[in-house]
C-alpha cells in the first residue's frame, strides 16, 4: 500500500514540477513504483491522437482530464488536482525543505515568479490550445512556432528583468533552497527550447537552471527520464 | 499616508478577484480614494488603443506591464504582482475571515477549483490573446467569440461537475464563507455572459454566484462599479 497514485504524464511540463515536488519534500519513487512510503505513477497519455479513448477512463476519476493529478489512498480516495495546488499540500504535509520564504512578501514575491508562469505562459502553450489553433485557425508549424514564442518572450523578458532588479547573480532566487519558482521555471524554459525560442537573452534565468539541474531532484525527473516516454532515437 | 497603492483597471477579471478580497478581509476603499486603513486605488487603463502609452510608465513599475498589483507604502516600497499571490498573501497578513479550509486536503480543493479558473479559462480570453488571433490569425468576431466559448465550456464544465460530486446545493462552495474559489468564479461567470456563453448547463455554478452577488464585496467592486468605468449607455 503505497501513499497513493500520481497521474502523470511524460511531456506535461505541469507533470513534471510535481514530478520535482515529489522528490524534493523525499517522497521516493514519483519515477516508477513507490513503497508505501511513496505515490505509484500510472502515465495517462494525452497525445492527441489517442486521448479520445484513454480520456474517457481518466475523466470518470478527474472530471477535467488533466494531468498532473494525485488520488490519497484514504477511504474515501481523496483526487487533488492543479500542480500548484499540489505543490502548496505538499508544503502544507511536509514543511521541509520549504518552497516558500518564511515572510509574507517573500511568500508574495515568489508565488508571483510561479504564477506569471503558471498562468501567463503555460497555458498558452498546452496541447488542446494548438490543436486548437490548427483546426480553427488553419494554423500550420511555422504560425504555432511564432504563437508559442510570442507569449514565451512576453512572459520570460520580465522574469529575467525581475532577477535584474533582485541583484540575482547565482544559485536559487529566493534563498538557499530551490521552491516554488523554479519548480515552474525548469519546465518552463525546457518548453521555450522545445519551440525554438532563443534564450541567449536570459542568462540569469538560464544561471537559475544550471543551479536547478546540478540536483537530482530536477534532473531526474526530467521528462526523457520518464518510463512512459518514447526511446531515444 | 495609506497601506499603499492598488494598481487595477475595471474590466480586468483579475483585478475584480483582488477587489473582493480586499474588501471581505475589510480593507476600505478598494473602489477609489483610501484613508490610512485602505489602499488607493490607481486605474491603469488596458484598452489596447491606449496601453501603449501608458504601458510605458506602468512597466518602469512592474516589468510585467499587467494589472492587479499593490505597491506597499515601506521604505522601499514592495511590489505584488498576480491576483493569486496578493490573495495569499492577504490571507496569510489577515486571518480572518478565512479564504481557504483548515485541513490540507480541503484547502488544495478549494486552491484547485480557483487555479483551474486562473489557469486554464482565464489566460485564454486574456486582451493580449484575443488581440494577438485578430491580428496574427485575421479572427474576426465571431472567431474570438467561438475561441473564448471553447475554453469557457471546457473549463466551466468538470467546475459544475466538481460541485455536483461534493453534493453542493447552495452558498458557499468550502465552508460558510466565500473563498479563493467564488473570488475566481464570480468575476469568469461575468466574463462568460460578455462573450454570450449560454449559462444554462450550469446551474449550481450560478448558485454560489447568485449566494455571492448578495454580499457588497462581490456586488459592490463589480466592474461597472468602478470610477475608472465609462458612464452607462
Amino acid at each position: 500500500m503505497s501513499q497513493g497514485l500520481f497521474y502523470d504524464y511524460w511531456r506535461s511540463s505541469a507533470g513534471w514540477r510535481v514530478r520535482i515536488g515529489l522528490a524534493l519534500k523525499g517522497f521516493p519513487g514519483a519515477g516508477g513504483f513507490a513503497g508505501p512510503e511513496g505515490f505509484s505513477r500510472i502515465a495517462v497519455n494525452l497525445a492527441p491522437a489517442i486521448s479520445e479513448q484513454s480520456g474517457e477512463a481518466w475523466r470518470a476519476i478527474n472530471p477535467q482530464g488533466r494531468v498532473p493529478a494525485l488520488v490519497l489512498a484514504q477511504d474515501p480516495p481523496v483526487l487533488l488536482t492543479q500542480s500548484l495546488a499540489i505543490l502548496e499540500w505538499l508544503d502544507e504535509i511536509r514543511p521541509q525543505p520549504a518552497f516558500l520564504p518564511a515572510d509574507p512578501t517573500g511568500r508574495a514575491a515568489a508565488r508571483a515568479f510561479a504564477l506569471s508562469i503558471a498562468c501567463d505562459i503555460h497555458p498558452l502553450n498546452n496541447v488542446s490550445v494548438l490543436s486548437f489553433l490548427r483546426r480553427q485557425f488553419m494554423a500550420d508549424d511555422a504560425a504555432i512556432s511564432a504563437w508559442c514564442q510570442e507569449w514565451l518572450r512576453i512572459g520570460l523578458g520580465p522574469l529575467e528583468e525581475n532577477l535584474r532588479r533582485r541583484g540575482y547573480q547565482s544559485g536559487f532566487i529566493f534563498g538557499e533552497a530551490p521552491g516554488f519558482a523554479e519548480i515552474c521555471l525548469i519546465p518552463q524554459l525546457y518548453n521555450a527550447r522545445r519551440f525554438q525560442l532563443d534564450l541567449a537573452p536570459f542568462p540569469l534565468l538560464r544561471e537559475v537552471e544550471a543551479a536547478c539541474l546540478a540536483l537530482p531532484a530536477f534532473a531526474d525527473s526530467a521528462p526523457e527520464r520518464q518510463p512512459d516516454a518514447p526511446p531515444p532515437q
